[in-house]
């Protein structure tokens, strides 16, 4: 008899995200993997960008929770189209689960598909989802030292979001290390510095956005 | 023949963590499990409690870090015995890396070993490392909603450290909201609103910990 080898979690997860990679290139649907620590400040980042991009771009979100819908809920005035999925402890979203909640996507009407991933800087970054990029976001209050720490993300991001540079005054964060740490990660990733509470800096990110779509 | 069942990666690490407690209780150590969120404040809350209680405490200390040795590095002036345990893009310690690393420390000279964990609010709080007690840290800076959103660790803590109170001015955080999201998981947990920038609120948190060992 054969002996089957079941192929490793990481395998199966790149064969499913190859599939809703093929099938988001047919409908046209950018999907952006969004991914940074708890409470960097993701859903606040999608709310800036629904209420600057939904009148020029039909974006659709999926919101991956460990539990609770409370970022859906903020999204919902947006009236923008939203799935929640709640891993219910999991740490990270997978191809997977993406590939099934596609189908409650009406594709031919958006045009980016945000995905909100689980607050967790380390794992959402092994997991291949059939992206067409990811986002790494990083809150300032974290500290400067976060790339070097957390290589993975910051080499596999396509653009760095430093958010809540309206803290920088409050806190021992300092820019320039922190540009140093990123070069020696990913020495070509455009940074973004913004505060999505202020405003700041957001016009580059909505021009930048719009010119990957 | 008989077919042998591995037992799942919880319940390996269960059985290690148990090993590791007992030797620890043997040896009249308290292991104190903290765990956040990237850029809490783990490592400032360390050197705070090493600045206070080395001459009271015999402490030491493991490093948790996916990469680099930056969190032992700022430690080392303590002069305590401190081992980095890297995971090379590992989410969590678990308690077989731990079991290895108690053979690095002259156990009979230490009252305290904390244990910085990965810098990650979802995925340490799944694995026991033999640890007496667990600590769950959140910044301010991290949004007033995180007990719901990340359930396990705030269920699974003895008591939870509210780092940055200097930072509310400056932020939409509400302590009300985030003192009911915790109450509403775990009712009965001591909460200390703590600065390591400032120093507010430690001697609570030095007390408490005292009382512990």
């Amino acid at each position: 008899m054969e002996i089957k080898i079941m192929k490793n979690i990481l395998d199966r997860n790149q064969d499913k995200a190859n599939e809703v990679r093929k099938r988001l290139e047919q409908e046209k649907v950018v999907m952006v993997n969004l991914i940074s620590g708890p409470g960097a400040g993701k859903t606040t980042l999608l709310e800036r960008t629904c209420e600057e991009l939904t009148s020029r771009l039909k974006i659709g979100v999926v919101e991956g929770d460990i539990a609770t819908d409370r970022d859906a809920q903020r999204l919902k005035k947006y009236n923008i189209p939203i799935v929640v999925i709640n891993t219910e402890g999991g740490c990270h979203l997978d191809s997977h689960s993406i590939s099934k909640v596609l189908d409650l996507f009406d594709l031919e009407n958006i045009d980016v598909l945000f995905v909100e991933n689980v607050g967790n800087l380390v794992c959402p970054a092994h997991f291949n989802l059939g992206e067409s990029f990811k986002i790494a976001m990083v809150s300032t209050a974290e500290g400067d030292d976060k790339p070097g720490k957390y290589p993975m993300l910051f080499r596999e991001a396509k653009a760095v979001l430093l958010n809540k540079t309206d803290l920088i005054p409050y806190t021992n964060f300092n820019l320039n290390n922190f540009k140093k740490d990123l070069i020696k990660i990913n020495s070509q990733i455009p940074l973004f510095e913004i505060s999505c509470t202020r405003g700041d800096g957001l016009k580059e990110w909505f021009d930048w956005l719009l010119l990957q779509i």
